[in-house]
Parts: structure tokens; C-alpha cells; sequence
């Protein structure tokens, strides 16, 4: 084989738009040839394109398409939803000659098909940024998280050694320490961005484990300790499915009750049921408190927990998915009290700050137990005689492959500043006391469900013939009929597209609307008042004979 | 409150582009007016925009830029990475006006400073679908992909419930079962997207435990039976991190030799292994199988598997995030013989496909196990009175957030077929045949570690001085030099940004190069050449002393 010079064919030359320019190779050998591809431009040289075009032009043809949703989709103007049945949207795929199903050689999509099935999702998509998407505890991308979300997408690769991602890697570790000192974990801190809270919540109960049983990574659960964990019966379902996973088994998670007034979880009674397990001869492991419960937004007292897990030498995690979001509000922050105690904590900027699905993010103030815990040294990725080891932090995981989530909350982060994102936490809230406000001076029309403690608003709507609507007194015949108003009501708005929200039966109360603002930039009191008035409107026409 | 008429306000009036014109709204009444924002562009409400401009005009800047990239990144002419240490990097940052780090208000970036963080994030990122980025079992995100990882992020949404993605969970089902079929699947299947193939992996062995002890979900593993699962010693290490998250410890996870010609498991040493822990007392209950391993590709043999697992009531699983690909081709289709008798499958399209990370598959052919072993039924969320629950997913899974990753092969699949993406592996496995020839033909300037099963090449180049090299007949001397060889020249070419390479030891054999072929699109036979040049350039110019 011919020799080449051993030294770089690659010098910076920085011009406008940061190109790079290649100098230094000699011209006439083939000695001197970079090393570059035959390619040319990046379809030249592909396997395969589809028909009747290049992939980069499907790209950039859907991307536009994609930038006008974004620009549209925040605007009430279009329905939330244009709801379909299954059937309905395969028939509406197989119009843009690109159908739904995958059969096979025999029906390749062309570029005008793709970019009609591009739309079709579009279309038919729930409309997530719409005023009225009050149905889950996220709603719009924030364009600059979306930016982000397609940075990481074109640039493909995984947050698992600095090697592979250089950026990216550094960028989490930026984004973990700013996080670390939001919460106020001041002795030291490691972290990870997770895909999902459910997974961040696991992650605190795996390390709780490790604490309680060292030996549980050899041994196994069997034959170890009779762990048990506790959390209160308003937490989320993730504790559960984590404890499912993980080999404790339910048994073994205790659910502790909620204060039916604030929605926290009765610290006394979680004091007892430590106290009645250790007298059992269990081994209490692992509290799972709650920033910012699912339904209506409770906060568990954290600095009551943590000093009843300090006391008997319990882990503490708090799953602030959803409320974390207050941290960064002066005026809310007093309802994350005694956060900065907890052994670990997860967060999900995906929630209140807008960020895409999905931003999660898992932090402890105990350094190096992620490694401790979850660590295998895979010697064929983790070498130590790679370069910047430190950011090498696959090994903490219980993944390998790992999108560079942490991108996201950065950008926004560096454009909105602590300010702007407190003045997004902080419009959330004033919705709903504005939408609470409503409510409570409706004349018995509307009735709140559950004092608030975040942007969680629980109500009913009353129908005439039940008001005044007091639930404590309330009779079978009333419960059971308020119990099909919300879905009725919802249904409705649903199936014309004008809103999509949330109900659910909590503590023995009938379904009742959940309306939780996670959308700070697009909803306006106004909007509000009119969903509120649309709820009204379809009331008033009175119901089904089955409602 | 205003009386407003119930009906819907919203009646779909096509138009060209798929915009609908609202009808229907009296004009003049107040009550008439239909649920809008008051927001009439996505900006003009921002509670909080960036300094100098709106988001969204932020992000169709940034979205330029980014389609510049894909269309150059994958073009040689760029080094593969402009390597910086964290200290330079955070440098480069702080010279675009927007620094790594996240201070807070102090330092927000207005739109050029944000865009120019945009740049610095691709500049200076691993250029994956560079020819010679061989580091990882992925690389250049197809842009197809790429479009629909763009999809996802612009319409942010949770496939957990119809209600919420009715595309996408459509859209998932209909891949989960083009995959089915493409296992060979029969009796009935159930699948699920997930982050990654760890996390599939560990589904696998959750699914196991169900079957194997389905009181585990309640009672956990502790006072359970003495479960034990089987993987070989080159299987990923994700069974050992599975065994230790699922609280089986890594002590029951027994490992199997792999046979070193074939790479694959010796499949009569699986069952000894299984007949000696029944004699223990102990449950086998879990075979992790591979379908390619990592480092050098090997297939372990599914059909006396099975035969085994069938024969001992275990359950069988396979590993095929790398190696699954296979399935495509009709020539390489015969390493996966016998895989369709699995009971639980993982396979990563964002690895040889060349889908964007992550697009992960998790498939049983059981039906209702996933659901049975996972689910909670969480009310608040899985309601049996919503529409079309049957695709309300979310209950099967140990998230609860879960990305539409399924767009991204969906597409793929739709504008390819099956014959296309056949192509593509078709394309990997002849680069793999090339460069096996031109190190067959080197002259012992270059040596074969292994024999090859899938597209993962490992070798040597050695130095002049070790001609012939021999690794059977090799001394203590040589081994120790020859181990210095491969980090010494991916330094030396990670360096110049020409190639980045992995290398690793296995089975005692030292360090060797690691070339996995996963690009179809952009690497060419004379790539691999130039690659082979520019080591045998570096190498003939002599190591340093203590290399």
C-alpha cells in the first residue's frame, strides 16, 4: 500500500458560517489524498434514496412544513384535535398515498407521499400547543427546545463517553450542576438525564437500595434484607411500576395516607408505619415523596420527611416531575421547603418549563454512588486510556445508548435566563387562580373539587338540578350523577375539537375535570374563561338520559 | 356567564396545504365566539422570548443551519471530530456570546449568540456520518429519520394513550407488527418501543421473571425461588446491568463460554450450566442470547437454544439490537435461523438501519404478558371510558413518558421497503468482505483477530518488527507491544479528525481496531482503503518509545 503522511490533513481555517477549510495536502500524490469519502454530497453516494428524490430533500421539504406547524400550532385558530378512529386515520393515510400500514416492496412511498403522510400526522395529531390541551401535565414545545431536539437528532449521536460527545457530554454535566444548585445541594452532587421521571424515580429507589444493601448487586434481592418503601397513596404510579421492577415486590411499598386538605402525605403516620415495620424486623429503604402530585398538586412537607428519614436512617427522594418547576419562582419556591435534604430527586423540564418530551432529570447529593450503584465497567466502551474519562458517564446508567436530552433545557436556560423562566413558572400559577377565582364566584355553577397547591385546578361542573353541589353532604343519587357530567362534557369538546382536558375520581370524589396549566406561552385568561363558558353551554343543553 | 351554542365551531374545509378555515361562528354575538386564543401568532404571547427575537424565528434560523449540516456532515471533506478538551470547548462556547456554563440571569443570550451556539454544537460534535466515524454501532442518522425525529419533537406528545398520539400509536402498532412478522412471529405478539436496547433487554428478563414466579409482582424477589439466568461471556452488558436493576444480582446471572471460532455460545455448556443449577435447587429462568455481539458480531445458535430453553422450561431472549438487521437480508437472513422461537426479541434499527437514536424494539410472542407483568392501571391515566383504549400502551411499559420512536422507521420503512433497507445491510456486509480481503491480502501488514459473522471487522496492524505475527505462537514481548499499537493510532487519527476507530482487547487477544460497519450510505470500499493507508502511514513512521 502507498504511504501517506502521518501528520493532519485538517486545518481550522475559520471563515463566515464556520466552514472549515482543508489545506495542507500535497495535490498530485495520491499519497496526499485526505481522507475524504467518494461521496460528494450526502445522497451521492446512498444505497438507497426514495423514488423521486434524495432523503435530504424529503428533509428539507418536511422540515418546512414542520417550522409552519410550529408557527400555527400555538394558535387557537385550529382545533386541538381532529379526532378520528383508528379506522378513519388509516383511511386518511392511505388518501396520501403513503397508508399507515407497512406491507412491504410492494407500496414504497414516493418524496410527494412522504411529505403528504408528514402532513397527515400533522393534521390528525393532538394539537398539544392549542390553549385547550389541559389533558396532561405537559402541552407545547418551547421552539428553542425543539431546536434542540433537532440538534440532537442531526447530529446522532449518544451521551455515553466524551469521545462520541464532546458537547454534549460537558452540556450535561452544565445542566446537572445548575440543577444541583437550584435545589441547594451544596456537599456535592452527581446526576443523569433520564428518559422519563418514571425512570428517574427508579434510579433513586435502585441507589436507596445500595445504601440499605450493598450486597444486593451480587446477591440479588433473595436472601437479602426485607426491604420496604413508602410513599404516600397520592404519589405517582412510576413508585409503584419501580418497586415492581426493581424485585421489592408491593408488597413491600407502603402507601402512606394523603392529608385530604393539602395533599400532602401525613408525615406522622409515615413516622408509625417506619416504626411498625422496623418492629416487624423489616428494613425500611426508601421514601418516595412527591413535589407536585399528578392530580392535584400536592407537596409532601419535605423537611418534616427528611427529618423522619434522618432519624431512622431512610433514603429520601422526591419526585418533583412536576412541581419541581416552583424552585425557580420566588413566590412558589416556600412550597419546596427542605428539597435541598433529600438524598436524590427527580425533575422533569418537560413539564412546566416547555421543554420537548423527553427532559428528565435525576440528581443526588451523594457523589459517586451512581457509579457505585449502577456500574459494570464494560471494558470495551469505558477505557480508561481514552481521553477525559470524567465525562464518561455511561457507566452510571441502566441504559447504554442515551439521547443528549440535557441540550435542551440548556438552550432554553441560556435564552430566558432565571428571570424568564420564572416569569413562565409564575404566569402557570396566575392562571389558576384566575381560573379558581372564576370558579368560586360562578354562583354554584362550577365547584372546586380540592384546595389548590400547585397549577392543578380539580372542579365540577354542577348541572342545575344538583346546585348547590356540596360533596360532603352530598347524596348517592347526586355522586352518581356529577360522576357523568365530566366525561360527558368532556367527550363533547373533545369530539368538536375545541378542547382536550383531563377528569378522574380522586379520594372517593366523582370524576371531575383536572385542568393543570403546563402552557405558559399561549394561554390567556381569556381562554380560560371561554373553555369554562363552553363547559356551561353544553351543560346547560342538559344531558343524556344515561348522563 | 354567556350562553354559547354547543356544537362544534369547527368544520373542516380543505384547502391546499392542509389548512382548515373555521365556519359556522355567528358573527356579531360575544357567545359566538369560538375557542381561540387570543395569541394570533405562535409569538406575539410569549410570556418570555429570547433577547432580539421570537423563538420560533430562532429556530427556523437554527433549522437552516442544521440542514446544512446534515447535508455536509456526511460528506468526508469535514474531519470526523476537530478534538477539543472540555477546557476548549468551554472556550469556544464563551466565544459565541454564549457560554457552556448556566449562571443565570446575568448572561442571557439574545438570537445571534444562541444561533452561534447552534454552530458551535455542530462544529464542534462528532461528525457520526462521517466515512470513518467507526467508534460505535451506529452512525449517520438517515435523514428520513431524521425528519420524523423532527416530527415527534414539533408535536410533542406521549404515546402512553390513543387520547394523546392517535398517529402514533397507530403508527407504532403497525411497525411493531411489520416487525413480528419480520421475527417470524405467528402465534400472536406484543411489543413496545423503548429507549434503548438495554432497557429491552431488561424487559425481556422482567417478562421471564413473570412467567418464571408471577408472585414476584407483589411479593418481590426476596422469599421467591432461587431464580437464575444464562448469557455468554461476549453478550452486551446490559444483562448484567438488567440482573442487577431487576434485584437479581449479577451472582445469578451465570455466563456461558462463547465458542471462540464462531463467537457463538457453546450451547452445550448452557445446558450444564442449567442442568447444574437445577441440581442446586436453584430456577433457571432466563437465556440471554445475542444476535451480534459488540465487539466482534457474533450469532449465537438459536435453534439448539431453544431447543434447551423448550426442553427446561426457560424462557429464551435475544439480543439482536446490533446484530438483528440480518432479518433484512435474504443473503445474511440465515445467522438468525431458529430466532423466530424466541420468546422475547430486542433490536435497535439506530443501529445498522441507521434510524436516529433511539429507535428501539421490544417484541414477545406472547400476547397480554407485557401488560400483565407491567401494568398498574393507573386511573387517573387508563380509563376504560376513553375511545379506543385498546391503544392506550401506556400501562405496559415501566415509563409513563415515552417518545413516538416508531415514526423514525416507520418512514424509513415506507419510502424503502423492505428491499431498500435489504440494500443497505447487503451494502454493510460487503465493506466488511472488502476490508477482510485487504488485510487477508496486507502481507501480515495487517492481521484478522477474529473470524467474522456480522459486518464487525477486529484486527492488528503490526509493526515491522512483529511480522509474522501470529497470535497463537505469540511471547509475552510481542503481545505487550502489539496491545500498544491500536490506541497509539486512533489517538494519532482521532487527533488529526481523519478517523475515530474503537479498540479494545478480548479473550486475551490485546488491544485490536474494532471496525463496525453500521454507515451504508456514505462509506465506500475506497474509504476502507484510505483508512487502511493512513494506518500503515502512521505505523510505518514508528511508535514512540514507550508505545
Amino acid at each position: 500500500m502507498a504511504r501517506l503522511p502521518a501528520r493532519s490533513l485538517w486545518k481550522a481555517v475559520s471563515g463566515r458560517g464556520g466552514r472549515l477549510l482543508r489545506v495542507g495536502a500535497a495535490s498530485k500524490d495520491r499519497v496526499a489524498r485526505p481522507i475524504t469519502s467518494t461521496t460528494t454530497n450526502g445522497s451521492q453516494n446512498q444505497i438507497v434514496a426514495p423514488k423521486g428524490g434524495t432523503a435530504e430533500d424529503v428533509l428539507e421539504q418536511g422540515a418546512r412544513k414542520l417550522l409552519e406547524y410550529v408557527r400555527g400550532a400555538s394558535v387557537g385558530s385550529q382545533p386541538v384535535v381532529r379526532l378520528k378512529s383508528p379506522g378513519e386515520l388509516k383511511k386518511a393515510f392511505r388518501a396520501t398515498g403513503c397508508g399507515l400500514e407497512i406491507t412491504g416492496t410492494e407500496e414504497v412511498a414516493g418524496v410527494d407521499e412522504l411529505l403528504a403522510a408528514v402532513e397527515c400526522v400533522l393534521e390528525n395529531s393532538v394539537n398539544t400547543a392549542h390553549p385547550l390541551f389541559f389533558n396532561q401535565l405537559y402541552s407545547r414545545g418551547d421552539p428553542l427546545s425543539i431546536l434542540a431536539d433537532w440538534m440532537i437528532a442531526a447530529t446522532n449521536t449518544n451521551v455515553h463517553t466524551y469521545e462520541v460527545a464532546p458537547v454534549y457530554t460537558v452540556m450535561e454535566a452544565e445542566v446537572l450542576r445548575r440543577c444541583a444548585r437550584l435545589i441547594g445541594f451544596e456537599g456535592g452532587y452527581d446526576g443523569l438525564l433520564v428518559p422519563g421521571g418514571s425512570i428517574a424515580n427508579l434510579y433513586g429507589m435502585l441507589l436507596a437500595r445500595h445504601r440499605a444493601d450493598p450486597e444486593w448487586k451480587t446477591r440479588g434481592m433473595n436472601g437479602g434484607p426485607n426491604l420496604v418503601a413508602f410513599t404516600s397513596d397520592h404519589s405517582h404510579y412510576s413508585y409503584k411500576k419501580s418497586a415492581m421492577t426493581m424485585g421489592l415486590g408491593t408488597d413491600n411499598l407502603i402507601t402512606i395516607p394523603t392529608d385530604r386538605d393539602t395533599g400532602a402525605m401525613v408525615t406522622e403516620k409515615l413516622e408509625e408505619a417506619i416504626l411498625k415495620s422496623k418492629a416487624e424486623g423489616k428494613v425500611p429503604f426508601f421514601v418516595g415523596a412527591t413535589a407536585g402530585t399528578t392530580v392535584r398538586g400536592g407537596y409532601d412537607k419535605f423537611d418534616e420527611i427528611a427529618d423522619v428519614c434522618s432519624e431512622h436512617g431512610v433514603w429520601m427522594h422526591i419526585d418533583a416531575a412536576w412541581g419541581g418547576g416552583a424552585l425557580l419562582s420566588r413566590r412558589q419556591r416556600h412550597t419546596m421547603h427542605g428539597a435541598s435534604r433529600t438524598d436524590s430527586y427527580a425533575w422533569n423540564p418537560h413539564k412546566m418549563l416547555g421543554a420537548t418530551m423527553q427532559c428528565s432529570i435525576f440528581l443526588t447529593r451523594h457523589k459517586d454512588t451512581l457509579h457505585e450503584c449502577n456500574g459494570t465497567s464494560a471494558e470495551y466502551l469505558f477505557q480508561p486510556d481514552k481521553l477525559y474519562t470524567e465525562y464518561d458517564v455511561g457507566d452510571k446508567t441502566i441504559q447504554c445508548g442515551r439521547r443528549a436530552d440535557a441540550a435542551k433545557l440548556w438552550l432554553m436556560w441560556k435564552a430566558y435566563g432565571d428571570v424568564g423562566l420564572e416569569k413562565r413558572v409564575d404566569h402557570l400559577y396566575a392562571l389558576a387562580d384566575h381560573i379558581q377565582e372564576r370558579i368560586e364566584s360562578s354562583g354554584g355553577k362550577f365547584a372546586l373539587t380540592f384546595p389548590r397547591s400547585c397549577t392543578n385546578v380539580g372542579f365540577w361542573y354542577v348541572p342545575r338540578a344538583l346546585r348547590p353541589f356540596d360533596f360532603s353532604t352530598a347524596d348517592k343519587h347526586a355522586l352518581d350523577r356529577i360522576a357523568k357530567v365530566a366525561p360527558y362534557i368532556k367527550n363533547r369538546m373533545q369530539q368538536t375539537g375545541d378542547a382536550l382536558i383531563g377528569f378522574q375520581p380522586l379520594d372517593g370524589k366523582p370524576n371531575f375535570f383536572r385542568i393543570v396549566f403546563a402552557n405558559a406561552d399561549n394561554v390567556t385568561f381569556d381562554d380560560v374563561d371561554q373553555m369554562l363558558e363552553r363547559m356551561e353551554a353544553i351543560g346547560e343543553e342538559g344531558f343524556p338520559s344515561k348522563a
